[in-house]
């Protein structure tokens, strides 16, 4: 159908009259249209709708939409559900970018005619002045037909309505025949043809931004020798390794050169010695800023080899875009107006009263010269994309204002629109959901701090099953540089076993920072979520080939999550009762059928724990007494199972859980 | 605090930055403001929003509302609950009318650095440039000030703070000094003051738009003898006799002059007889249309002074508003370009194919002449006004257009805020519920259809503790002239006391038409709803005084409603469990313990029923092992009871339910 052009009011002599038709309740939609929903290129985009007028005219609705390559509006059909005042519809997205689509709907006037005219046909009425007043419509739509053949149609239909000398029942097979209704709806004009009142957005990204398992890697660390500074020459080889355990993103902590002023320590001390690398985020020096990368990793062509390396690897690198400033930072001398004066005319440095933190500057969002520091702070991101960088993690994004975020997102997507932001908010909720709402594709989530199964339950289902599935994407990292949690530091290795198959299987996005692997879990002191000599303030030289290592373990759950279309879907998750609250019993499902996983996980590290699942058999079509074949993706064990209810045992010196696929 | 004048967003250079701090999720709202809420003259008004910013620094809020005579924008402050991003407020709705509100925020710079001055105080750290920094902003509040002495106090201040002679110590009194606060609040401009990008509207209705009792009234039945027309003036006594049973609104069908031409007889026949009195919903004849009174019942001052009677009596009357036209209404000829014209120049009557309704003609609300028929229909509205009238019962109103409804209840709300619409759509859900949110000031209800204890519970809890509860108040009117519900048919006597106790109580809305009390319930035939001889076509003539009215049921519930608040109101009824499925328990209860009752309805008007009904004791504060005495508001019988679980038993030959007050 061709664009309609209608009078969505009409005023006259001072009678305003609003829509003609209620349009109510369309969804998806963020926040009432204030934010996009997400989601991913190659998804089906399903619509629904309120809609309704008075009286018993019948009406007709569409999905009016645009891709970001589209000229014009392009449509597609909504459906009624009977009696319900509800429509449905949708459409595929077949392009990365910022789509946007909203619902019309209009009386069917010809449609309307149809229904009265059979009716009275049936109960034997006489027609002739329907007929007549059918004719009218059919001529309307003829006079707007361009092309000759079609009005030509139009026109001879119209011409045997109104032959009164005709027998009605041949003008009736006209007037009702399926062929003329496309003809007359193609063409027809509505009067009432009324908009929703909010056009809405989705933004639509590529695949990675939804699936893919995340590994934090510090190239300094990669030296040669122990005690070596590594270069991004020295970390290519590493890359091999992490692409062998299947990861698909390597996020590197900041590679810019590091202050010297003031420089950090060991284990956080404010007095450095010569020795000491410092911390990464402790961004500038005399070497430069946020667009040089620090000597001692190498040159940007090192960098540009390295990037080259990891894609032929079939990953890519993440960068950190962490907005602050060490004390040598070139902007201090360039642009101090970016920064707080203080009274003496100093420059602000970093404060939580009564902590002071005189490594860092923080920069002033807005300050007089907002838009060069601002348009300063984009060109990062478009530096570091020229040089073949496509995802970044942003450092503490909520102690930097909404407004930019919301602005450098989209001036960035606008011109690259599959760049992923990661947003490393660890914040209250309410923040954190408003950073993924403006713009931010992932975010890091709660889920280090969820150990128990009522936790875990309850969180996931609210990321994956509440409407925060629209538009926040939770990489469930296992561990970060600045977090090792209680449960790493006392589940020996089962403990890390069982994190790394929770990260891996509640979402497909998830992460974890280079140690976890060797099993490293020493805290800075008790009670403490740092490490002890955290990689944050020295270099570490690790055997990656240890005996205890589960590299293994993430080799295997990464081929599981590329095998299996279940674990790289998002909201597609849901858990079900275990009797022995220490299992964690849920499912993750491809629709139709096509992969169906049930999985239990050991939450105690420490003891074997038997639990009894509860299956949700009616929602796999399976019979309550009926068997059923489960296969264990962890180690190819087959179970014959039945029923709702199942035996589970789990020994976590052994095996910390089951991937169990169901086997149709 | 005056109104403050802030930027909302700071453009420049292209870089356009959105508001500075994140206002979402403001309630109540209905459709994200795209209706107004419904609210009591004299209800305090309650306001909820989530405000946060970036970073650390302490943000302040507040409402800012109007009510319809304010020509200045009123502020209430908001609280912020601790560590919720959470904030709340209110103000009293002291006027009838459309008010609006909305939420401002802003960064609470003063607050931020006072708390930042008082942690490095109790750090012992050095504060002398946090001074001189608390001193700019003070003084930028000095220069605002525009009283001489609130000034001059911030100018001293200032100066103190800028001392440096001067020990810091005592300084430092002077910046943390409470009195200080108020006189800089008062005058500080905030840079980032942030507006909710939605105002919303607050429809503040009079008391009887929320409690009234209706009893509906064909004034032609209540003639002098039987078989003779009634009058204005014969009605009036009958006023006195509703006003005994404590009804507070009197509702007629049309009183206007009623068509010959195709006029229907008895019973709905086609054929009228000259003695036939004709529908009443047939307006207009050759004595006027909607404007007119029937000449039959008087003269249009008979009706006003019928009418000041009804005031005098402490009620008030409603008229229908009907929207059709018989074939003898003056506007057929005076304006046949607002009807429907046939393709042979006849004027269309109303029709539901194959279904033809030739008393009957519809407007069409979209002619070329809108703006005329607009008004036309409005007019009908502003002349009634002017006999008195406050209160309309629209006929059918989902057989015209929203936009119409829409238009000409603001219309006449302007000029007339305490007038009362009460929608007469029975139709879908949504349908129903869109006339609500668009201004209709009650709504009829599918409360009728409603006899089982879970269609109840389910259907009243929607009305009243969902979303709906902010738009559409229900009038459970429990018969009407159209609807004679199967129960009634069947249920005798008890089924309608049972009818009527569930209406006087589930609701402060309900209604009944005349000649319920007397137990009319014999339908045209097996399986209608229609009555049987119905009044819609014939005069009745009633014996009042039969022995087995049960006219004193409504006396003595009317009394009950006006003693006890809680059937006042409308959003404070809970269902409780009762282990007999045929008795119906629920709670009502009034704000701050003042007024509980505990109502138990025996559904079957057949049987004695007995079971234990669940009292929540825990809302209630009273302990699982107490005792407390309720009294019984329908006999004055006090029972002694105990706990959570009670023993009810309910012959319906005697009593069909208890209004159990808890005596406290």
């Amino acid at each position: 159908m061709p664009p309609l052009k209608g009078r969505k009011s009409r005023t006259r002599d001072g009678v305003e009259a609003g829509p003609a038709l209620a349009i109510e309740c369309v969804e998806p939609s963020l926040d009432d249209a204030r934010h996009p929903v997400k989601r991913i290129v190659g998804d089906s985009f399903h619509v629904t709708a309120d809609i309704f007028r008075d009286g018993h005219d019948l009406v007709a609705a569409r999905i009016r939409f645009r891709s970001p390559s589209d000229r014009e509006w392009r449509y597609a059909p909504l459906a009624y559900e009977y009696d319900s005042d509800r429509w449905d519809g949708g459409f595929p997205l077949d392009e990365i970018g910022s789509w946007v689509y909203t619902v019309e709907a209009w009386t069917d006037v010809f449609a309307t005619w149809r229904s009265g005219l059979q009716k009275k046909i049936d109960a034997g009425q006489d027609v002739s002045l329907e007929l007549l007043e059918g004719a009218e419509i059919v001529d309307a739509a003829a006079n707007r037909a361009r092309f000759g053949d079609i009005r030509n149609a139009l026109k001879q239909a119209v011409a045997t309505l109104r032959e009164a000398d005709l027998d009605q029942r041949d003008r009736v097979t006209v007037a009702l025949a399926p062929q003329l209704i496309p003809l007359v709806e193609s063409y027809h004009l509505p009067a009432d043809l009324t908009a929703y009142d909010r056009e809405l957005e989705i933004a639509v990204d590529r695949e990675r931004a939804r699936f893919a398992a995340w590994y934090e890697l510090f190239p300094r660390s990669q030296g040669d020798v122990p005690g070596r500074h590594g270069t991004f020459a020295t970390a290519e080889r590493e890359l091999e390794r992490i692409a062998r355990l299947g990861f698909d993103v390597v996020y590197l902590p900041p590679v810019h050169p590091i202050g010297e002023t003031n420089r950090k320590g060991r284990n956080n001390s404010l007095e450095a010695s010569a020795s000491d690398p410092g911390s990464p985020w402790a961004i500038g020096g005399k070497e430069g800023g946020h667009t040089a990368v620090d000597p001692r990793l190498g040159t940007l062509a090192d960098f540009d080899h390295f990037v080259t390396r990891a894609h032929e690897l079939g990953m890519e690198i993440a960068l950190d875009y962490a907005l602050q400033c060490s004390p040598d930072h070139p902007w201090l001398k360039e642009h101090p107006d970016w920064f707080f004066i203080r009274a003496d005319g100093s420059i602000r440095y970093a404060e939580n009263p009564p902590k002071k933190y005189q490594d860092i500057y923080p920069l002033d969002f807005w300050c007089a010269d907002r838009a060069g520091l601002w348009n300063a702070c984009k060109d990062i991101f478009l530096f570091w994309i020229s040089h073949g960088v496509r995802t970044f993690r942003v450092d503490n994004p909520h102690t930097k204002p909404f407004a930019f975020w919301r602005w450098v997102i989209e001036e960035v997507k606008q011109r690259h629109p599959q760049v992923i932001f990661l947003s490393e908010a660890f914040t209250r909720p309410k923040r954190m959901k408003h950073l993924a709402k403006i713009g931010f594709t992932q975010s890091y989530t709660y889920f280090i701090w969820r150990t128990e199964a009522r936790e875990l339950a309850e969180y996931l289902t609210e990321l994956t099953q509440s409407p925060v599935r629209e538009y926040l994407r939770g990489n469930l990292f296992a561990n970060t540089p600045d977090i090792l949690h209680e449960f790493l530091q006392h589940g020996g290795r089962a403990g890390f076993r069982i994190r790394a198959l929770l990260a891996a299987t509640l979402s497909p996005l998830y992460g974890i920072y280079s140690g976890f692997e060797l099993l490293e879990g020493i805290p800075l002191r008790s009670g403490s979520e740092e490490y002890i000599d955290s990689e944050k303030y020295e270099l570490k030289h690790r055997d990656w080939g240890r005996p205890d290592s589960i590299a293994a373990d993430f080799e295997l759950l990464n081929r599981i999550r590329r095998e299996n279309r279940a674990l790289q879907l998002h909201d597609n998750l849901t858990f079900h009762p275990s009797d022995n609250d220490r299992v964690l019993f849920y499912r993750k499902s491809a629709p139709n059928g096509q992969n169906d996983l049930l999985i239990a996980v050991n939450l105690d590290p420490h003891s074997v724990r038997e639990t009894t699942v509860h299956v949700p058999i009616a929602d796999l079509d399976i019979h309550a007494e009926e068997s059923y074949g489960v296969e264990d993706l962890l180690t190819g064990a087959r179970y014959l199972w039945r029923g709702s209810r199942n035996y589970v045992r789990l020994d976590p010196r052994e095996q910390v859980g089951h991937i169990l696929r169901l086997i149709r």
